[in-house]
């Protein structure tokens, strides 16, 4: 039988309640397709921090370094500031194992109300493709003079090396779509060094793919047609900044970042890549047993894709879709239901078992 | 009478047609009230930058200093990359005169469909107080190394008075609306240096406004929120970058960003004031005479009344909304009706005659 190895970070807040869910559905996946998935569970949060001043061990990369995934939940709470928690754990795994795509499905599942008007699934069905290593999220940079006459200065830092492998990821991605359309989000008008490199690199790469069609809109009203014509995208690129903002509102457009699911990929598979929810650790609800776990599950199925097992990954999704459509089906809170996050997860679950 | 002298650019593409249909209005709205105003017309646009290599002359920033205000429709044009167009004509205008504050409603008119199921106006109302002196809009930064090795790096600098002043102005305009409740745009947990500064600034500042609710979200969620939850907002407030995508997704949940006005505000009234719609220049339907001036009149009441012409302000936004939802209103062909810019224009100034 074959065996994947996983490590798996609950973190912080709700990402103890959903990561345990997702992994009672994955677990049963993995039974009914003839694999195991092997978790070994790593209990680092803020509340390490709080106790170790260090929110992963020294040699935390090493231990996650040999397993096939990495199965996240959220990180960050209150009480540890955020550029602290999020420094110490999940930017240094993004970074370390050159996870340098961020991969977000933007898609309206059947049985969830997009806040759009007239809008049914497959009328909003996208990727963001989304650099994830390097750009506007640095440590470069610093704060110079003190009271009234302090200045800070925050470096985004863009290498054509960089630049250039997400934009070949996103036109390989919609060409392995069969979506042949690429768009780029910019603000070269504004921006004045980085982003008419990023302009001039997407001409370029684009160029070596002249089957994929490519078109480019300022960040700003991009952001606009997210909301005004979601219909006309397929896949959208964009630097670490713009494609975090833009896969926040791509969720947003879809009901609830709740079931966003991503993938931090290091498509040359040298090191383990990592799966995640979009929402973050949620303080306001942690702790009552009702966080929503799809976007957890989902992230689930885009690991199970990952590492090879495609029907495995298709059968997660259809159960869960399955699931969201079923009358009497228990939704959690924020989909209108009074479901538990258990109680969603094990419907999830017996869908997938009698698929 | 008292006279104001104003100093119009049209600039580029639907601005040399939104403008024009703008002035009618106010001028017949000045007329009415009582007061005139003096336009001398600055044609500065690309076609200038074409012909002398110039956006506008040396002196340029000079020959608008005496004005009592700027009256702007769009910059930048195909055939000249946009950070030539912006930085040679916009940005220093905003900057040497330190318009430090652009204020920008969001707000849904009557007549207008919101792409948001079951708003209706009142229940998108709020406003944006973008940062947009300094920030990320920045010349500093530069290029090194070669081909593949080639990296930009494009620094963002915030000072503590260019913080601080926006901050207060937001707190400020909470109180004087008498909703006092102001959100922070931040990205603390990725932007290492200046938002945890920004953050800081926040409370702060906030400190001083007792009476003021504050809150703040990170600009991912925040882009998202203003999608499922625009209620819940009143002045939200953000760096220049954060400012400009919210302010361009707030017109989109408002149904069409060709209706957003923004104020360029020096309120020390040091320098004049800039208004100018939130859109651009439109290429693609430039010339055709279809443009909604609706952002350039509004951009013009809000001229008036930062003038001081408070009532005239009010007039113009009456018969605005009055005229949008008149039978047989000869909307443009963006909000679905056949008008054309300068009908449009007309049906506003005969229903503000007529009030
Ligand atoms: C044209 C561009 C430089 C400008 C900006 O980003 O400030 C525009 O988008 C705006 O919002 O006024
Ligand atoms: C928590 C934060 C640093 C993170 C990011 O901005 O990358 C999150 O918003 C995300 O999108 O994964």
């Amino acid at each position: 039988m074959k065996r994947y190895s996983i490590a798996s970070i609950p973190g912080d807040g709700i990402g103890r309640e959903v990561v345990p869910a997702a992994i009672e559905v994955l677990t049963a996946t993995a039974d009914k397709c003839g694999f195991a998935l092997d978790f070994r569970h790593f209990d680092w949060s803020c509340q390490t921090y709080l106790e170790t001043g260090k929110m992963m061990p020294d040699d935390g990369l090493d231990q996650l370094r040999d397993h096939e995934a990495v199965f996240l939940g959220a990180v960050g709470y209150p009480g540890v500031p955020d550029h602290i928690s999020l420094w110490g754990l999940l930017l240094p795994i993004r970074r370390e194992f050159e996870q340098y795509v961020n991969l977000r499905p933007v898609r309206l599942l059947p049985g969830i109300a997009s806040p759009l008007r007239d809008k049914a699934p497959g009328d909003i069905d996208f990727w963001v493709v989304r650099e994830n290593s390097e750009g506007e999220y640095s440590q470069v940079g610093g704060r110079t003079g003190t009271g009234e006459d302090e200045i800070v200065v925050q470096q985004a830092i863009f290498t054509r090396r960089g630049t250039d492998r997400i934009l070949r990821y996103a036109f390989d991605f919609a060409r392995r779509l069969g979506r042949k359309h690429v768009t780029s989000a910019t603000k070269s008008n504004g921006l004045y060094h980085s982003m008419p490199f990023w302009d001039e690199r997407f001409a370029a790469i684009g160029a070596e793919y002249p089957d994929v069609a490519a078109d480019q809109y300022h960040v700003d009203i991009l952001a606009a047609r997210f909301v005004m014509s979601p219909e006309r995208f397929d896949v959208v690129v964009g630097s670490n900044l713009f494609g975090d903002i833009l896969s926040d509102l791509g969720p947003g457009i879809t009901g609830t970042i709740a079931v966003a699911p991503s993938a931090n990929l290091n498509p040359e598979r040298r090191f383990p890549s990592m799966f995640e929810p979009v929402h973050g650790s949620a303080p306001d609800i942690a702790g009552q047993g009702i966080a929503n776990p799809i976007g957890q599950i989902w992230s689930g199925a885009m690991m199970l894709e990952h590492l090879g097992e495609t029907e495995a990954a298709a059968l997660v999704m259809r159960a869960l879709e399955t699931a969201l459509t079923a009358p009497d089906i228990a939704k959690t809170p924020d989909l209108g239901g009074k479901g538990t996050t258990v109680e969603f997860a094990d419907a999830v679950r017996s869908t997938l078992l009698g698929l």
